[in-house]
């Protein structure tokens, strides 16, 4: 699991950070979320190949979250994709695309579906075989949703050297590898616990900003592997979180230590602050496994 | 008269060309002509001050053309801006803008003007004593304006020299300066050739971008000192100029030396070139004082 950030500072761009937006790779997909202003560029400077996105999810309908959006869908076209694209975003995201489409005389020539979202309550927005996403509602001054992406568990591992103590068909392995004991010819049951172990733990990655600390997105997000979390305000402007919908450090950081996370990885950052670091000495007087994001900065887990 | 180039590249931004974008200051006013998407960090890479904005022009709903727009209405927002803003463009811009604001559940604080533009004629689109704006229609695949900026004549240059050599009260400076004669107190007519000189020439820009070749421009803007024309294609590619409602870099110069303009600034050039300066070479085989466009350039006249 690999998460790119693109961009992790809140309002306005400016030549030396970007708006909110970053890569998740997981599993063999790469998901987008978020495309503030600039994305396509950061997107270009980060070597993430276009074609390689199918699916957008966009939390809420802040500039800072959304406005480049309709320059990455029209340079999808410029570049001659035809590969489909899917949108996840609030309900108007449909709109604002096609409209400026529209203004602009245009359209895709690739496949381009909006799901827009309403729904208060968590979600499954993406399944497949390798990785499902639900919605986690998150309490801000508009409607916004963060993404939780969760591994699905794989197959059991074969211990290959104990299998081959007995004389199994190979035609059996995959029904073991799916948990099934094995009888064989002579009516023996060999356990499945003796010829496998336990697959390689699924990893999750919880995404939630923008949000004010709002305790009822914890059995969301319980135990998940990594969670990135909004940390706009320091404590000392920790007065301004109310008003605004956003968290500080120590809310953060609060979250992560109730839904047992592994990894705090915090962002969002007013840009009135000009060192970063003291967002994660705040948040680790609560919590532990504390990193903060930068554009262009890359985590691996 | 200065014009700092933001973006002079077609199509889509990249990490090292913008789209178009460019800051024209004359006789003391900043105009910003066209908003392709980054076009605020530029204006803040270029310490232009924002609150020096008060008319923005976007030639067509291109992308590449106004992309960046809601991003810096959103950002002037953001910073408390509280002087008016206009906007000049193709009708449609004003619902583009509006939704999006909308959509985020936001407003402008400071008041913004559209003035949506309908008309396929040339017409006036700002005025006051210091200059006058009017539309260049072009032809392009959407509806689309190239824009004319002129100043206007200052008064004649008081030859003070001269004035002093009579008896004449100050009280008279101001209608001398509009170039009236003076009658002296014993009835001799002084000429006012004799007390003034011609004011400073009034110099002009013409903004010409996107355009495919058209001749019907050129009583508009006849004698222009400083034509920005587009030119997206090298002779090698000139064949897609028809079809994509674009010109060639000798299709500018052309236009440039049937206008009989000062200097030609050419820009708008196809990502596909790494050498820019083929863009000159070209030109300069039709039209003499040919300039290149780069992002980030200054030009003053």
């Amino acid at each position: 699991m690999k998460i790119t950030i693109l961009g992790c500072y809140s309002a306005t761009p400016r030549t030396f950070t970007n708006p909110t937006s970053q890569v998740l790779e997981i599993n063999n997909h790469i998901f987008l979320i978020d495309c503030g202003e600039g994305t396509q560029v950061e997107l270009r400077r980060n070597k993430i190949k276009f074609s390689r996105i199918k699916h957008i999810f966009i939390s809420h309908l802040h500039g800072d979250h959304f406005f480049g959006l309709i320059g990455l869908v029209s340079t999808f076209r410029l570049l001659n994709r035809d590969i489909p694209l899917h949108i996840h975003g609030p309900k108007g995201i449909k709109e604002a695309i096609t409209l400026q489409l529209k203004l602009s005389n245009s359209w895709t020539d690739y496949p381009l579906h909006f799901h827009e979202l309403t729904n208060t309550e968590s979600e499954i927005v993406f399944e497949d075989e390798k990785v499902v996403v639900t919605t986690i509602p998150l309490q801000h001054r508009v409607y916004c949703n963060g993404f939780l992406f969760r591994e699905k568990s794989g197959d059991r591992t074969l211990l290959i050297d104990k299998v081959l103590n007995y004389d199994i068909d190979k035609a059996y392995y995959r029904s073991i590898k799916k948990g099934k004991d094995v009888v064989l010819d002579d009516g023996t049951v060999i356990s499945n616990n003796e010829l496998t172990k336990d697959p390689k733990p699924a990893k999750s990655y919880a995404f939630c900003s923008d949000t004010k600390y709002d305790e009822a997105k914890i059995p969301l997000i319980k135990d998940v592997s990594v969670l990135y979390h909004e940390s706009t305000f320091l404590e000392s402007h920790k007065h301004l979180c109310a008003k605004t919908g956003h968290s500080s450090a120590i809310e953060a950081a609060s979250i992560a230590k109730k839904a047992n996370v592994g990894t705090l990885i915090l962002g969002h950052y007013s840009t009135r602050y000009d060192n970063i670091e003291l967002f994660r000495d705040e948040a680790k007087t609560v919590f532990q496994d504390v990193k903060i994001a930068d554009d262009g900065k890359v985590f691996e887990f």
